[in-house]
């Protein structure tokens, strides 16, 4: 159960302007008061976390990643009322919801065993040379430690997966950091039952109750005074582009700056190829709205543009495309905020110079419904309008045709970084996808062939994250098991002794890590 | 030989505002005129830089190890006059530049032979699950790819190692980044030299031009224009605190913000322990004031604060290092402004309240001679005063008398971050040393035991970095193999026909890599 309450450590705290979740597809307001977190809020929870630090930086794999699996299991136990609670504050499907719950739980899962494995920490050894000449050298040996205290802001297009138990909690955790949640206004019911689960395994883990707290809030003060609390080292975020570069400005200009890892927006450019194109122009027309119009096109990973070489083939699709979206259903969006914006973005598409409407969605009746669009310009007038590039949140895309492969790589090679870029493809098309693909890999995190780039797999190989501004650090991903390397740095010690070494140092290699010896890996036994 | 131009590319330059080289012992202007480069040459080499990125990013490990060696024997082959000109420009006596030249060979053919053993790629194999349900996974492969063009800017301290060819630079053609060096005005013409040697280098190998572009200057602005220029993706830095910080603020503000990896100040504490000071105390004073004063105190890890507990072995230990300094010859300083910068250091810590001077290095006739200088104050007093931590770069030094372990872990747990951290202890410290530990970890990216943080081995496990503001990003290392990891970003591969991806990561492991293959390591055949 929820009661709007500031979770503060273990403490549950009141106070502040109270705020009301919304139904979006009613636009009625719930009942329960959700308490506005202060900055009183803010230091206490920071410094719980920093006194946390040291004890949960230090666990063995097998504690931490206990606790991770214990997260998951509090998760699961809310039952139902998680889902319910989620599709009322943000009109999404209880399908979609019970998928993106066993993909939070699965993401748990996926890093406690990575957790267990150990290659995070990078234990590397360079052994001490006595008799190297004309001067011996030391023993060196280096592992990774957590940063420091994280803090994470949620998501409104994902409640479970990008929120208060998501991928950066998940991988903060993993890496030792505790965390301090900025809760999302747009899902507060659901942010308190996870924020709860997760006090609970805190507590039942035995673990120092600072690992963890919860400060909803709407207002933007709330998330400055968060990430500018000196004991926070560093940030993960997603959202806006204006947020995420709001917080980068902030921690760039601390006394001590730090990274922030925000997602912020992507159009996720796909590539019709010609031999694609003539082999199954009407069915990639389709599956294209399928991906476009999915849950009102709320995805980071949304193909908000598509670019081809002008060709009948390409007619076809587009009748095909313009066919499928003019029947497409509406669908309502997270907040009337978000819907606001999305009929914005597509009325200037709609009115802009060079920039046709291929085809809208069906109209309907409802609050916050987004009617999907597809547009289409030239490659020069796409090239000349950096507006056209910007992301329109929700199921908006845009056609850019083009006369030649060289003006498809050219019109890429002059946007900005993306999430991801997708090849469709034939074997034909082999030396045309070569040609593309080193400005692709410039541009993204991640390119797909045949697929479409709305599906984000939480593995050991994903690559959420992309040149800025898709996010401000494109040398991460916010999905997968390398998200935890941002909130770890390597620290060395030279000639300590065993006794007084990290575990994962010592000589009798107590946590059977692979390690690097000489610079050599060595599989443990 | 060198003529004072600006190297953009293959292409000599010349033109802007001439400048010297100042030999610091005697103060004597040199005879060629060295230029500034403008904002034009830095337009011209970042896109060259940029032009050559597609093709240098994409070598083969063989090729570009290969060039790392060529720039190695390329350097050495500039002979006697590498090392006379670098006397001449710094003061540093020839044993120890003939030094710094192997550390700086020594380390490029290190990373060539980490760039041919290719674990910096990362490559990472989650191969499609076609069979899963509810729905069949893609096949995801990852891969480490060069950010881009990188911009260095070398250390006057370390006219070799940490300029034109060091380890910046080495670490960044490693990644398979392009690089564009601001010379550093200190040493003019041991900075061409070099900079000659690896344009050498790259024509021999076969490169394009723009692979290596050196731009020497004596203003900021040159600097601050390198920095602003979208081409550039990421920026090398060891210099001032004042210096980082500005670089910082420019790539912060870009369009598209960039990291900045700046090696900036650190006073790296010394702990004496108890059981170390009463085994050992007159000669810990004796080495102490070695690692001090040796060539001036000019490195970045110069113990530049001692902590220990009040005592009358402390007392011992202040009275063999008192008399070890006071028989210290002045050494000549890199430049004028250094020289001004330590007096002036060492002048506010004479007349600071509740500073004592303990003792003063000789005095001699000379110009730009530093005249070591050890003081020392309370744990109080070093705490109230923040001005006493600032880095006095140079051989001073600050003894801090704590009256238990406990206020010494307080002490460090307040300071700022560091590059290192120094323990002197003995088996009967184990306890103490265990107990100090979380503080340093979380304070530096080095901690020691029984040394002297001035020597920096190149090596695997190193880590040359710490916390703000010893560098602007305690995650990373500007030395040892690591370091490349500054320049490098993954690129995630989905459903990529083999024929099209990189080598990296196609099925027949072409380039032997060991490769992680669904989160566990597998190595080579």
């Amino acid at each position: 159960m929820f009661n709007g309450a500031i979770l503060v450590g273990a403490a549950e705290r009141t106070g502040g302007e109270p705020f009301f979740a919304v139904d979006p597809s009613t636009g009625a307001k719930g009942d329960i008061a959700f308490h506005n977190a202060s900055t009183a809020d803010v230091a206490d929870a920071c410094a719980l976390a920093d006194a946390a630090f040291e004890s949960f930086s230090t666990l063995s794999p097998e504690t931490r990643a206990s606790f991770l699996e214990a997260v998951a299991d509090q998760i699961l136990e809310i039952g139902d009322l998680l889902i319910t609670t989620a599709m009322s504050e943000t009109g999404l499907p209880r399908g979609r919801l019970e998928g993106e719950r066993g993909r939070t739980v699965g993401q748990l899962r996926l890093f406690a065993a990575y957790v267990r494995q150990g290659d995070w920490l990078d234990a590397t050894i360079d052994k001490a040379l006595p008799e190297r000449t004309p001067l011996p050298r030391s023993d060196l040996r280096r592992v990774n430690q957590s940063v420091g205290p994280v803090a994470v802001f949620g998501a409104s297009n994902f409640p479970l997966a990008f929120s208060v138990a998501g991928g950066d909690t998940a991988s903060a955790f993993a890496a030792g950091s505790p965390v301090v949640v900025k809760g999302h206004p747009a899902h507060p019911g659901t942010g308190e039952l996870v924020a709860r689960a997760i006090a609970a395994a805190v507590k039942a883990s035995g673990l120092h109750e600072g690992v963890f707290s919860y400060l909803p809030g709407t207002t933007n003060d709330l998330g400055g005074a968060l990430v500018a609390d000196p004991r926070i080292k560093a940030v993960g975020f997603t959202g806006s582009r204006g947020g995420g570069i709001a917080l980068m400005k902030i921690a760039a200009n601390r006394e001590e700056p730090i990274p922030v890892y925000s997602e912020m927006s992507s159009i996720n450019p796909v590539v019709l190829l010609p031999g694609a194109l003539a082999a199954r122009a009407e069915a990639l027309g389709t599956a294209f709205v399928g991906s476009l119009s999915l849950f009102a096109g709320q995805f980071c990973t949304n193909p908000g543009m598509v670019i081809a070489l002008d060709s009948p083939d390409l007619d076809r699709f587009v009748a095909s495309a313009a066919e499928a979206l003019s029947a497409n259903q509406p669908h309502v969006m997270l907040t009337p905020g978000i819907h606001a914006a999305y009929e914005k973005g597509v009325e200037a598409l709609a009115g802009a110079e060079g920039v046709t409407t291929v085809a809208r969605g069906a109209e309907a009746e409802g609050v916050n419904l987004a009617q999907s669009a597809l547009f289409a310009t030239s490659g020069e007038q796409f090239r000349t309008n950096p507006a056209l590039s910007h992301e329109v949140f929700g199921s908006s895309s845009i056609l850019v045709k083009c006369a030649t492969i060289e003006e498809v790589i050219a019109t890429i090679a002059q946007m900005e970084g993306q999430l991801t870029a997708t090849l469709q493809m034939d074997e034909s098309d082999n030396d045309n996808a070569a040609k593309l693909l080193p400005t692709l890999s410039r541009k993204v995190g991640r390119v797909l062939a045949n697929g479409w780039p709305t599906g984000v797999e939480v593995t050991h190989a994903m690559v959420h994250g992309g040149p800025f501004p898709s996010t401000s650090d494109g040398r991460t991903t916010s999905v997968g098991t390398l998200a935890m390397m941002r909130f770890l740095r390597p620290v060395c010690y030279q000639d300590v002794v065993d006794a007084v070494l990290p575990p994962a140092l010592q000589a009798a290699n107590p946590w059977k890590l692979n390690r690097r010896m000489e610079g050599k890996l060595e599989l443990a036994q």
